[in-house]
């Protein structure tokens, strides 16, 4: 199989553990290099945060029970670059 | 013919495969260095997901039976990129 | 003559040939280094698509036949570049 | 545990110490790098002040020390970079 | 006197020659090493494009006389770069 | 204590000394490399200018000072910047 | 006194001599490396024009007696850059 090169995740996880306890076990999964976790929304319950990985063969099932041990889930992965190389998305002019 | 080096590709996909599966499939594809996947938008029953993918020669028929082999259709083909060199597309006053 | 380096052409096409069968055609003309096609419209009848071409000496009447024996239409050269050096265009305060 | 690379903390401080005395409280911390203290919005009683931080392993408890004691409180860890690599943020199709 | 580097163009000029005719023309005066022609807009006489030139000292009357002899008329000079460097132009709080 | 590499100052002055006057003064303080100022607006009695100072190790009191000598005022310190390395804000999604 | 890098000045000038002619006679004022003169806005008397200019030591005086000897006033002094280096404006979050 190609190499899995970046993962964009949207997450839906609980106040705890924190945005940076849940980005550093993000960031310790064996396949990953770098990880970035973003705050994009709270609530009383639950925070909605995007990680984005980058490393040069991701394992998305280890980031996902990763992310599921510490009580969030996936909500959907935005953004996907597999390859030899990483490939920026293009903007188009059917984008909205 | 002459080198086809970019092709930025909207595809309509049912959930199932996942855009993360779907991404390396597209990326395995033997003329392809280099894919990513972004989710644009979703509802119950599919996915419109842009695939902007890059090589040295790109084969497009191949790439358009793996999306299909997947389930998805390509809606439509949004940018193409030929030749020697890869130029980028100008923004011009006629743009929207 | 300078040379010509860059045209930013607005074409109107039908369907068929593809954008992809399209933009390899405007690629393969003598002149031509890269051309990128870029799909700004459609309709029922026809596309409108922007062809950024770039070369050391462009020949815009190979393109413009090119373009007509693929069944379009120049509908606008938006952008012309000539001469020794690429020179971009300079954003102004008159612009809209 | 893998390292802490960049913080990004919003704030919310007394006016007193200043932004400057609170920026260099914070760059003296251990782990620090550099930090760069930006104002947000203050009214008559706080101030609302948003901390980059950088470095090559980040102690998020001490920096949360350091901002208690100068009378401040971290009302929201906005992003999180770790790893062997600091991974920059992607925009999506999601992003509001 | 210092050299002219650049010079931002607003041209009124009829349909024939084209754009890229025009260009070439420009492109082709003695002080020119680069030209770019952008189509701003057009109506059914006349078309307004703005001509971004560049070497290494500009002869603008040669410039005007040209574009007069293909028929178009200098409606405003709206950038000039003139020095041993060119310096860009700086936005400020002052711009609309 | 660490090292302050960059100030940015909202102050309010009276129109004399002019704003290059200011600036020159602000600059000339000891600890800093280059200043700039910018005006952000003025009205009959005063202006607001923005001061962005950058140095190896910055002194604010110097500064405030030198400011208030000018007769004008420092209204708000909007970024500090210190330690090793001048580390950029970072966009967040909380930013308004 | 320390060096003034850059200058950009708010010019209401009379519609002679041109904008081209002005910022050629700014441009060699003796203090200056280069200028750029933008065309703000006009109207029947008098067009609004905007002169960057860099050097390594910009004389003030100099550059408003070449203007006002062209006929023009400074409106307004909108940035200064003076020191060893030439430091950027930072956007703050208190920016309009």
């Amino acid at each position: 199989m190609v190499a899995v090169r970046r993962l964009v995740i949207d997450v839906l996880k609980p106040h705890e553990p924190s945005l940076l306890a849940f980005t550093e076990q993000v960031a310790a999964v064996d396949s990953v290099e770098g990880a970035t976790g973003s705050l994009i929304e709270l609530d009383q319950e639950v925070q909605n945060v995007k990680i984005t990985v980058e490393g040069t063969d991701l394992d998305f099932d280890d980031l996902e029970s990763t992310v599921e041990e510490l009580g969030g889930t996936v909500h959907s992965v935005d953004e996907v670059g597999c390859g030899d190389i990483l490939v920026e998305e293009r903007p188009t002019h059917q984008d909205g």
